[in-house]
């Protein structure tokens, strides 16, 4: 940590601080420029308060120089963390494809869906039970029910199943669950990661919609901190000043996680950008930036004659998107 | 709601909309122009969902023109909201003035600093039990501890209390907390939100880092759809590309919430900014735009002889800004 | 143009709004809500103004539903706009490199770039003469002079030489310049943008830190409406809240762009990240959305035996970046 | 400044940077951690390129602790900048009332709002001649003619003119103007800025739609380092993610800019909020904060007999206003 001093500091305040630095076991290794006295700060400085620092009336600014994150950091496990679900995994090199509906509706769908998209290559089978919904008055999913059919298509298909969790105290629901997701809204929702935590399932934790790289790591740290180090992250579209898409989708996020972190990165293209028609090139996107896989929206709609859902592909179009991803990734891992 | 459709549509899929709307009881008002069709819905537009429209091959766009909220909107509730709590009242013209330490210490601690404040007047005392904090290694705050501290500076003062629920498994220890405050970070906990609308205890909402307007509002309603009309709403900095200050505090929140909606608004400066000497001009800004009010860290720090919180204020401080805001309020009110 | 009014109302203001949209030749489609009234506003509307519209007390909201741009607008013109650039073309399905120095510094340096990059496949050189720098004490480029010694490389190597212009009055040392650059703060530059429409040399149109895709497609209207109608938009990266990267690359900014125009759409990954590291899968990622091509900073420096520059890649690591790109490219659009 | 280190650096690479440093007669003050070492720099380091030292691959990061602004910082001029405008001045304790019409239209209008504004206690008129437009279709301004008639207007009142350039080659008709307005988008158009340094003439500085409190003042360096020390900052709303209003005022920018600059600062509600009835709760809360005066659009139409501009107070409106802002402003500075 380095401790930007005022031109002309009080003594006492000075010394204060010194002692109280000191009585922490920090050692202050001070550099005097002309306009400013600099005092690096040597020792576990992981527990002192930059914020506290700040505010003193002698300092200037306070910078640190090393992240905040230990077991999601890279510089301390080199190696790329490969979590194991099912007879699948997430990184390491594979290309994971999790694909299905935003909500779970009935048997027939999710199991139609899950025989299609498991057809077309995907790993896993996605569908929501538990739904964050902005209005209150929208359709809050078929919530237990809605997992038991997620568990119906599981036993079909062998596609291990991956859904929401909004609330700790729906964990009992999530038994057959493979992987537990965290919405971007509960990202940092500590007391739920904290209780995610003590588990050893993995866990797709989704990056929030104004969320900076070191705070999704902050989070997945919360939950490695409790043991539970199966930790995916997911990149899912930020908000910007932007409106024509939902969010805007940061494919820099990609790189970066996997420079700063040893865990898997996904990409949701479909909530990024809220129109199915641009699902295509951002998925491409992602894998081309180094994604380990996305997670896709596809949605079979025989009962509404009417439409898809405005983000989800049709299981036809999932199919074509595949072959392409495939090619990508393979590409791009020669 | 609007619909423009796209030129020349296909007339199956046309015909298909039509049908769709007319069997959800909606009339279709079109609008034939040189370039583009627009069809006019009137009828109960509120269930139909905006995205699954927008998302038709023969759609370009829809266009929602009513508000999504009902309760908490002034249109269908045009006078004030004024919240009671205790013996003073939130909202209609007073002035609201929530003050104390970001996390409660001690007994000594709460109690000097509750009595200061109410001496300065203070009408409400605040004080952090559980602590939202961004890395698992730091303080998470006294938890039932802290808020049994909080009851006693209540009985010694008389000042209701506010404090921070987490998550919905806490609330057995907030039977004596006056007023339930929910973070920025759990603006979008609807289980929690469910939760507290079957209460009738008032909930100060705090808006999201990164909400909008509405969503804020949409919140709000989440609370009252259960019954609870005591919502109080709080300004406390959104996220910018700035980074000077903590966060932005956007002061024309106030105007525009006190317009949309007939709740009371409040705005938390010391948050926002994250440095205690841009408070005072900022709380002073909030009250000119017609705030009912403010939270502010006020902090008495005889222990660690070192210095304040970075964001709080010192007593004596805290005393000359609550003249200065009162004078503000009462020629903005006058 | 739709015109939302308020409920109820002043039926005198409702008739002057009526006589003077009818003086303007708009015909008015009312559809009558419950608790609403929209006017669909038929004729002529990209006259009139949205904002004086939307301030009048009896409305309370007006909507767009046509681009305000014409030129610019692929319903307009569904085929791709091409532009030939001396013997190559941009867009049309060909593959667009451009590469080259941050800064011109001397002819040797100049030189040996261009034939590095030449020899890797690069379509055209790229080199800042005039510099647009945050501070006045920032070196602001060789100016008059480098674009000299652009000049020799084009000479040497046969490369068109693209360079950004920051005042009109600088044009006079364009002449031998290939397709000029409109450098991101000077997007909204509407004099300069006036000046570019009269010639018919391409321009290269970055988007603006916070430019929106309607705001970008407006600029190059500005360009178009003079008739010069050899536009080449670049996405650069916008400025969110994230500070780990300089800017955040909008790869969607790619399909959408390529959605909503027929003109080529370059991306820049080197300048979106500020990092060379993070330039190889960016690059990757901008292909694989369908950009047509790419603008990469790349650097020889034998003189300052330091470093290059920091988003700068050196030649062999273009070079094998170029093999990488041609292959996403042909995958892409085979 | 500060460089931080890699662990266990490439000893060759180490060296090198050592001699460039001392090269540039810059001291090395190392910090050896258990994790990283630290260079504490020492010396004129305002001439180093911090991008160029941080791509390095020895180093981790780089942080400079000083603000690279000299002119307009408040650390070498601790006393307020009072710039003087005809009889009045801005800064110092003074209240700058700025008013007038978005556009000049003809003698009539400019003169009539010219005594209207001055009759309620504006202390310049403003009036746009040269109009930024988005679209090349709208109203470009009367431009020489505008110019022309708000000579007049300033003959007839004696109130000082304030108008925007665009481009330095508009000049020659900015003689009889009183104070040059820079528009935000051109806040880093250099080119125009170093031609206004060349004046002595004050120039008003609008912040960009998305540019950090760094960035404005650096652009206000610009000017003052041609020797042009009259520079009035103007604060007028940043892009945000809420589309409710046209930009979101940062009240915030009013404390900050005032304490890390010795400038004036001014704020420009209307063009912020883009909402009339949003203007009088942002202009109190501008002055609460701190600002040294306000720009406010006030629009006088009795040709169109239909309706103000969006963002324009009515003359009796403003009349109002101007009071309770004078008793803020006596409040905030008592």
């Amino acid at each position: 940590m380095i401790v930007i001093l005022k031109k002309n500091p009080d003594q006492q305040q000075l010394d204060r601080l010194r002692s109280w630095l000191e009585e922490r076991h920090i050692a202050i290794h001070p550099t005097v420029g002309v306009n400013q006295t600099i005092w690096g700060l040597v020792g576990d400085t992981s527990h002192l308060d930059i914020n506290l620092i700040a505010s003193l009336d002698i300092v200037d600014d306070v910078k640190r120089v090393q992240e905040p994150y230990k077991n999601a950091n890279r510089k301390f496990h080199p190696a790329d963390t490969v979590v194991k679900v099912g007879s699948t995994t997430v990184g390491g090199g594979s290309l994971t494809l999790i694909a299905g509906p935003c909500s779970v509706e009935s048997e027939e769908q999710i199991c139609t869906i899950a025989q299609q998209v498991k057809a077309s290559g995907a790993t896993m089978l996605r569908g929501g039970a538990f739904k964050p919904r902005t209005s209150p008055y929208s359709f809050q999913g078929l919530r237990n029910e809605g997992i038991r059919l997620l568990s119906i298509a599981k036993k079909v298909t062998g596609l291990p199943i991956v859904t929401e969790i909004m609330d700790a105290s729906q964990l009992d629901c999530f038994d057959d669950v493979d992987v537990i997701q965290v919405g971007a809204r509960n990202m940092q929702n500590f007391e739920l990661l904290k209780v995610l935590g003590e588990l050893r399932k993995p866990i797709l934790l989704k990056r929030g919609l104004s969320a900076t790289y070191e705070e999704l790591l902050m989070s997945a740290e919360y939950i490695m901190a409790g043991g539970n180090e199966n930790v995916i992250l997911c990149e899912r579209g930020v908000r910007t000043f932007e409106t024509y898409t939902r969010n805007t989708m940061d494919v820099t996020a990609v790189p970066v996680l996997k420079q700063l972190s040893h865990l898997p990165v996904l990409v949701d293209p479909s909530h990024a950008a809220g129109k199915y028609k641009l699902v295509p090139p951002l998925a491409k996107a992602a894998l081309a930036a180094g994604a380990d896989g996305l997670i896709i929206e596809v949605h079979n709609d025989p009962e509404h004659a009417l439409c898809d859902g405005p983000q989800s592909l049709r299981p036809e179009v999932f199919d074509k998107l595949a072959g392409d991803l495939r090619a990508i990734h393979e590409l791009v891992h020669r």
